[in-house]
């Protein structure tokens, strides 16, 4: 576990091997046993396999071509009507996509977490149909990893990180 | 790795037996190694262990009796300093403190993130000297568990949590 946290990396190529819907069922289920406040558990997804629905996701972001690479992209939204409180909801919004990257990485597929996706958030809820009440918070893009991953971006140390010791 | 996404429990009352540092040093290990945006990881640690600190850190919240059961309390910070997109450092937040809660699952001890102390942020943060950039994020209670673990709240199925598959 605590090497899978460390050896996970974020993905950006893949092969064109298929991602088999089994994996596909174990990253949501990893998702759904994400903690939240009140077990409120306001995760929703949109799973898109389609090239052409993909193809319009890309043109939405700088980095459509990690879109066009992954077998899979995972869209997750936040159900507002289901929150309660805006800073933990979006908190366990990370747990829910921190259990994806690791079931992702468990499986021996690669993954990365797109943010800059956001900045077209209304485009993708239309396009993918979502509700009113739910918000778009990431896209996961899924496949087989292409090539050898990358080095790790560097992380300050603990010592850095810890401004109070009582 | 799976199983331990699906068997982490929180944990709310503990034995008197201590946590050690090197697994508390593991604990904030598994927390800088959360994927964050442009890499800015932007979370912050205190480390409380002090009796007379833990007591005032417990009667900030309805959840007190956790705090002073636990052996170590991690508050987390957000370091708006080092912020650069509201949602997304919130997120990042939330997969850092995931981490933290997979890798005590992990080490055989028990640990449960409080969110209910966060309406007493700014006592929170003049309590344990936080910079003024510094948010309060949650508290992560840690010890070795006493008793069996509880039974996980439902979740629900993927397939309601699926809105679009194409």
């Amino acid at each position: 576990m605590h090497d899978a946290i460390r050896q996970r990396r974020s993905i950006r190529r893949f092969t064109r091997e298929p991602v088999s819907d089994d994996l596909v069922e174990e990253i949501l289920d990893a998702a759904r046993w994400a903690p939240s406040g009140l077990n409120n558990q306001p995760w929703r997804f949109a799973v898109i396999r389609d090239a052409r629905v993909k193809e319009r996701l890309a043109s939405l972001t700088r980095y459509g071509a990690i879109i066009r690479s992954a077998d899979v992209i995972i869209a997750v939204f936040f159900d507002t009507a289901s929150g309660y409180d805006w800073t933990k909801d979006l908190q366990s919004i990370g747990a829910c996509i921190q259990n994806m990257l690791l079931a992702i990485h468990e499986s021996g597929l690669g993954g990365v977490w797109l943010g800059e996706i956001l900045k077209s958030g209304s485009e993708v809820k239309s396009l993918l149909q979502a509700p009113d009440a739910y918000e778009f918070m990431a896209a996961v893009a899924v496949g087989h990893p292409d090539g050898k991953p990358p080095r790790a971006p560097a992380r300050r140390p603990v010592s850095e990180l810890v401004f109070y010791r009582k």
